[in-house]
């Protein structure tokens, strides 16, 4: 198996089974966001509307399983069964970095191990997936070429300075010439492109400077909360001084309320997706209360899809939903823009 | 058994056998609440005068033991042994929701287990219950006739949205439209109505629209820092999605002094029951000092009661006011009324 | 044995061997208040001064054994030997209070119980002790035979409305006419009164009415931090209603280091004793740097005695000196005086 | 063995193999410090530049191994080693208190347990030690002969008042006079003179006062995070009443975070060196960004050394210069100038 592959099925199999969470206060962080329960919502609790559109579709709601895995032909059945999900609850797919597709340059059965989705799941917004430095080696021909191998609805770039610094094989070059590729790219490729972190979280500093460069209009904040990809490395490298890196800053990052926050600021207008660590309907809510369009995750439906199966993984979404919804229930919104007009205590 | 028998019978059970009680920060919550000791208090302990008028009746000391039970046979017991303690103690007393009563069609035997309490206790302010979401069903001939069915003297209205949507059988019908039945049923039914939650705390909006809307000028907040109704019907529950989501909330709502305070800001001249975990005589009187006129409680008095019998559930009571007595003593206040004029630091 | 006498070997024995010690935060509250290490004092540890004056006498160091014992046969030793620490170490005695005395008559036997120590250390501050209570019972010239039987240097009047709330006995007379009493005692009967608590703390608001109405200029804050006269009590009653009271109030009481800066706002000009918890020379410091004069201390003096013996209750005492003296080496503070001009962190 | 090599040993020991450490809340207070992760660095991790100059040699990276030992045979391996991992990693060695070479009156084989670190590392910034009270019994000529003796480029002046206050041969003499002493061996002794605390920390007073008598420019603030010196001695005394001290004040000090603030703020252009607990690279990053230009450490190294051998060693301080690496592009910072400029969250 290639590097590349074997890479891929080590990062499912750490993430499942060792303890790669930040475990930094960021459960304090969600619970010091406080809603206010209305005793009288003024509905029902099943006229709660969590439909949304997002990339042309008609979402049922505002979710997304952000971007996992691919390429290795063992995640062929992961990204179908995921796909099979999102289709089931109308969410939307994020799909693992297709890198793998690049270096095997286009063969098939490396582009099938993502296609599964598409073919799957033709009624949700599907999203591609690359890192922001491999985009620096592309021509914008080869993107769309990348686009259309998974027939997507848009393009997530990557941002993951810290997992590429612990990470073995990383490429640390995020030289700031890569954004004039970045607005290139969104400009021309056809399809929205997505910005979005790994789980360290973007600052505003970051969001500022990609609005203004390059006209992205899509974050996913992918912030501190949930898994730590530096954790996840630490287990990967063999290289003692790594590992100690990796300890240092095992709980590096933006905790994701700070950065929803501190996202919508730079970029009022743009579609912010809350993820890292928003694990449940309730910390969903008050992403959205704080300015968050959808909520996000990737670990634990992947958890639940390997360890328990898919039954599981597909309760999983439910629950979520279900959670949200009664959420929003309790504290009188009937719409997700009524989110925007509740009060929230910080 | 009819299901709704059913119901009261296992509710008593898991409130206490379970852990039902809210975790989450309420003990912080009250202990920052603080009192000033007063070395020299001014009187006499024993001059300490904690009477006050409710409803008409001369109360030894201002407390409730809010609403509990009725309906199932088994019933009649606690609430003749409940009136029996508040009628020792000259305290108020609350019955349960009287739905069992309308949906038996007003059966002899149903009502009697309500009508125990008044009987047992004349001398002491009844306070009939009934839903929110059960009041839109209704006209005002039946309310009356719910009120008179037990001779009360006021009718508690319940606000239980989060316990409805964990409920198997709950209504989450908390559309505004009810507000105008409660509206005609306040000026009408001819006893004074009384708005409660049941422990996720009743919110400045809500105490506002109810003021503003119906006229209704008592409160009982029912804050999130007691007994947990979600986690009660999370027991009862068999449905996997809703257990899952009544973890998730918990641990939801309004805590107790906050929604004091809430309360009084929006309804300056209410006459406001602090209750939801106001277990003590210590709490009871920093309720008051934050703006409250009554403390109430419900499960302590229950556990007592099913749990070690009527000694130590009248036990508890008398040990609640003595403690508040002896607080009242230490912060220099001889009269419920100088409770507004001590210092309290939050 | 008469009752009173058996109280008093009662509170010795649950003193020292029972949980008797606030814990809610005083820890906390104490660590909160930095004093700033200065890494070149200016002068050598052994020039640091603390000697003081006190009721007309030199102290090697500004501290205090508070008010303990005394009326029981068994007391007279712990006097003694409290007398021969505190004269060794030059430092200022409280007796216990001397209500055993009246209740007997002015008895021989009882009286030696409280003069020993006056035999024993004719060269220390000797402070007489009554409570605010039994003082409203007597005239100037039977508190003048009180202070003369026991040659002492000044009077302490206790306050302790919490501790008589619980004891069997108390008598909880704490009205506002006994100030008057004070008043006139104070003025006639020849020696400065001193006004304490006995472990719940002085207030604002007291120590302004009594410095209003009394002219009293010594007070001992006796805060709620160390011994908790609640707890004890809890220990000694029979009646489950008060033992419940007790537990209630178990940490009642205003935090040592609150009560000194609110009786030094109320009484900018008094001499201040901090005690109740200030176990330790730092916190001693500290309370100094807060704005008290002296520091003062009951249960670890009493329990090293009881315990260990002589030699170790008299090396607590050195122990305590020597860690204020380096505290102050490391402030910078070569005088008393100076710990007034040290900054404190709050 | 004479006593001051003896006490050389002990030291070594003690700081090994027992625990030292300060608990109170620096974990706390440097988790408080929140660096903000940047996505996009805007450049390549490898061109994190760590290069500074200091004392007139261009070290690889801000760091350097604060003052530990010499004077007993054994230290001179402990030197000998030292020398070489910051000769190998190009950052900056102090040797331990030279007061031994005095005592023993330059005698060669005690001079040498310290020039072995010039002989082994030439081309890095050596620094002399001397204690601030054995200063005062110096003439400049003594103190030039103690810097050539070990040829080091500055000499570092260390205050201890804790240490010396518990030390059983303690010198407790911190006389503003001696000042005047370091005033003229700063203007005289031809190397810069480096201030330093050993572990209590420097306070704005002793800073500003130091830079205006004596024009002193380098301070290394040894805040109360890491080694607790007063623990250390706490384990050597034999004394009872200096071991209690000991306990009283084992967390006595100012935390290095606020050392390096204060100092940077009393002396707004010296070099400033953080130690105390500055133990790994996030730490001393984090140091840097509030406003220190450097970072030291002494126990972690020494104890790598000691237990684990040479490899170890060096092999930390190769993952201390990898983690500031790595944080610095996490930050944004390519360059040290970088880090003053980058957002500080406290
Ligand atoms: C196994 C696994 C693989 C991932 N692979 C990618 C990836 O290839 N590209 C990407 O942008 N994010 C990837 N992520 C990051 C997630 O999309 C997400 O941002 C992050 O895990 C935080 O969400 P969580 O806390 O819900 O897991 C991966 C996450 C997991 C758990
Ligand atoms: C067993 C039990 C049954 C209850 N049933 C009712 C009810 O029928 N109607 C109602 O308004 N509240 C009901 N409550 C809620 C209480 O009146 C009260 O609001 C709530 O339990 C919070 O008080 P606590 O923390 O002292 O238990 C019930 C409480 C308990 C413990
Ligand atoms: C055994 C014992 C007996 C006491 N008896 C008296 C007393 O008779 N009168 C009084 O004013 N205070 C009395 N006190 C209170 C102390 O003087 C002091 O105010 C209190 O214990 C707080 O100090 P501490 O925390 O150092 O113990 C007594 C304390 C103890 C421990
Ligand atoms: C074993 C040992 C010996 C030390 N000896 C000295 C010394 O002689 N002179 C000095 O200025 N500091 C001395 N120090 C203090 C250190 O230089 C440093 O200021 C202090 O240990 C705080 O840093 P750390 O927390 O990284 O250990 C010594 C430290 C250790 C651990």
């Amino acid at each position: 198996m290639s590097d590349i592959y074997w890479r891929k099925i080590q990062h499912l199999e750490i993430v499942v089974n060792r303890d790669v969470d930040f475990k930094d206060r960021c459960e304090e962080y969600f619970r010091d966001i406080i809603l206010i329960h209305q005793a009288i919502p003024g509905f029902r609790r099943d006229d709660v509307d969590t439909s949304t559109r997002f990339l042309g579709y008609e979402l049922k709601a505002p979710v997304m399983i952000t971007g996992i895995t691919g390429g290795a032909r063992e995640t062929l059945d992961v990204n179908r069964r995921l796909a099979q999900i999102a289709s089931q609850h109308g969410i939307a797919l994020g799909l693992g970095s297709q890198r793998p597709i690049l270096t095997s340059n286009f063969n098939r059965e490396v582009v099938e191990t993502y296609r599964v989705a598409r073919d799957t799941a033709p009624n949700i917004p599907l999203i591609g997936n690359i890192g922001f430095n491999t985009l620096k080696t592309l021509g914008v021909q080869e993107v769309k070429q990348l686009v259309d191998s998974v027939r997507a609805d848009a393009l997530a770039v990557h941002l993951n300075p810290a997992q590429e610094a612990i990470q073995p094989e990383g490429d640390t070059d995020f030289s700031l010439e890569t954004l004039s590729v970045l607005r290139e790219v969104a400009r021309e490729v056809g399809v929205p492109i997505l910005v979005k972190e790994v789980g360290n979280g973007l600052s505003y500093e970051v969001v500022r400077k990609i609005t203004a460069e390059t006209g992205v209009k899509i974050f996913d904040v992918a912030g501190a909360c949930g898994t730590s990809w530096v954790k996840v490395e630490m287990y990967r490298t063999a290289d003692d001084v790594r590992k100690h890196v990796a300890q240092v800053i095992g709980e590096w990052g933006i905790p994701t309320p700070v950065s929803i926050i501190e996202t919508r600021l730079a970029s009022p207008d743009s579609t912010i997706i809350a993820s890292g660590g928003v694990w449940d309907g309730l910390r969903a809510v008050k992403s959205l209360a704080l300015g968050a369009d959808m909520a996000g995750f990737a670990k634990p439906v992947l958890t639940r899809l390997l360890k328990e199966g898919f039954e599981s993984a597909s309760r999983f979404v439910a629950e979520y939903v279900e959670s949200m919804k009664t959420v929003m229930f309790l504290v009188g919104a009937e719409k997700l823009g009524d989110l925007r007009r509740i009060p929230v205590v910080v």
